[in-house]
């Protein structure tokens, strides 16, 4: 009689965060029935590390493990998991783990909850570049009230182009704000999009951001060999933004010739995904270069390779490179939106509704 | 038979610029028979100052008259005017001036040209604040990888309210950005905007940007009076931007008491109007003032008082202040758009239709 009871759902959170109590008590309030066992990890437990303090029956217990990429040697120990949910939105440090080739469980990821906070720091930075917001703050420090002639003239973004590779939740939010200053947004996918099914976003969207159903570019591009990718850059883009996941296919995607078309326009380039999706050597090249010959702009990178980046490297005091360490997505809000979805998940799982966020294990991302 | 031919307008234009011919011509060819005098002036001439070169024939045959705020000081000269075009955005400058006071010439300004330029300033600004830009630049010019943890967190502005005080051409398009970075926005005007007519903006307004319809805020606020001003600071406002015309009523407008309550949020103020507006003072303590106890997290001002600002102004060194030269307009493409009202104003003129951005000498903006 009645609905079957969905079944107690065991979750194992294993973070270098203390717990949340008014996030935990939302979930076992909208989900009653759940036990909750928080593991507060040492920040230095290395992505793919075991914990050795977690008690082997706490694996064994556990129906849903929460985890930033630490999870037990021995595998089996995961026999009751239904779900992993990773709380960081990539999934390429996993590839080589037992977790990834022994066992078949759904992994969920937190893509999407970056899309605000990293979306911010790619405008900062554009806004910055055009702004010239370095000889500001230069100014200010010197108590100088510079004068017009010295500024030169900025151009605003109205009427330019943004070119988004890899329309994920942060180049969405980005073309978003993007088409708000008044530019046009043209987006690159891996894999065609050509119907309004394929354009959707079906992750996670923090809610009043983003492009849901991917209405506002003016044009799609994709494909993931060297002419389709050319093609793309060669649409009179202003600002590329890379937001890519790293795979073999993007590993040093962009070198010295995709800048060169890049460098018609003078592009400005924004990396928030991996470091190696560019060839480091030949973008500082493209930048130095000057704007009449082709040159870039500039760049902005929030992931080198290596990170963390060599106090001797060039990238560092290069003219129109901003150089910061992997702190986009160091946001207030993380742990809540991270929460949300497991949150979703939890009622697709009682509810026997498809997964948001599900890793592809072939895909890699 | 026909319609009667428009008269041949004489336009005299009195600019520190180089003629953009590309400019001129395409006005010529939209409006067949006008002649267009240029001076270049020095950007030395003071506003409201005479062009002495000037010879009084080339006043006298002139029936618009583009300017940055140069006259002849006998306003007799300008008997065939039937149209002032400023290249500025403010009249403030103008109320003391024979023009202003002795002539009923319609005046038009620049106003909507800003809006692009300036709101990228005002979301720089905001941008840089939460994501501590300042601290990542050091970082970067010391070749320093920072941790996280040295970071800290950065709450985006998903949520948060933006509040506009003068919901004009710079406050609809930094409305429209921040609404997509998903903020909530309420708009403050000084008489009330009920109807969807007054909610309009009726100016001229840069193609792809603003908020033509005052669709954007979520809550319209208005008056002059001190009482309606801190019901709108009450607002729950996290981010304050000033756009109001400098006026008497407006002198001074926000001091100790408005800071307070806008302390409650730990508001942070954007000035991009005039410096006046703002009691300095007052500013600088209540942003020095810790969050916990109602201060303030910041300011960026791009307009001061006293203009210059003095090298040993206070202003300049208080942490979490910003200061620019009153930098935030000068675009690129702001003579293409001053040039485009006056276009518009020109078919307006042609075919019997009210102008646009007409400066009322009453309200004095």
């Amino acid at each position: 009689m009645g609905d079957a009871t969905p079944p107690k759902e065991h979750i194992l959170i294993l973070l270098p965060l203390p717990p949340n109590q008014e996030l935990l008590n939302g979930i076992k309030k909208k989900h009653p029935g759940v036990t909750i066992t928080y593991h507060v990890l040492e920040f230095k437990v290395e992505f793919g590390g075991e914990p050795h303090k977690i008690p082997d029956e706490d694996f064994l217990e556990t129906t849903i493990l929460v985890t930033l990429g630490v999870f037990p040697s021995n595998v089996k120990l995961l026999k009751n998991v239904k779900l992993i949910h990773l709380f960081s939105a990539g999934a390429d440090k996993l590839a080589d783990t037992p977790v990834w080739e022994e066992t078949t469980i759904p992994i969920t990821n937190s893509s999407g909850v970056h899309g605000p906070q990293i979306s911010e720091w790619v405008i900062l930075q554009m806004l910055a570049n055009n702004h010239k917001q370095k000889l500001l703050l230069e100014w200010q420090k010197k108590h100088y009230w510079g004068k017009h002639a010295e500024v030169g003239w900025v151009r605003d973004y109205v009427g330019q182009r943004l070119g988004v590779l890899g329309y994920g939740a942060i180049g969405r939010q980005t073309a978003r704000v993007s088409k708000a200053l008044g530019m046009d947004v043209i987006a690159y996918t891996a894999s065609p999009r050509k119907t309004p099914e394929s354009k959707r976003d079906n992750g996670y969207i923090v809610p009043g951001t983003g492009d849901e159903e991917g209405l506002i570019p003016s044009a799609w591009y994709s494909g993931l060999d060297k002419a389709s990718l050319h093609n793309f850059l060669g649409q009179d883009i202003d600002v590329l933004l890379i937001a890519v996941p790293l795979t073999p296919q993007t590993q040093h995607f962009l070198g010295k010739e995709e800048f060169e078309i890049l460098g018609k326009k003078n592009a400005f380039i924004v990396n928030i995904a991996r470091g190696p999706i560019i060839k480091t050597e030949d973008l500082i090249a493209a930048v130095k270069k000057p704007a009449k010959e082709g040159g870039l702009r500039g760049a902005a990178l929030d992931v080198t390779e290596p990170e963390p980046l060599p106090e001797d490297s060039e990238l560092w005091d290069v003219e129109n490179i901003a150089v910061t360490p992997h702190v986009s997505g160091m946001g207030d809000t993380y742990a809540d939106r991270a929460f949300a979805i497991l949150d979703i998940n939890l009622t697709n799982l009682e509810q026997g509704k498809p997964l948001i966020n599900v890793v592809s294990r072939k895909k890699g991302y």
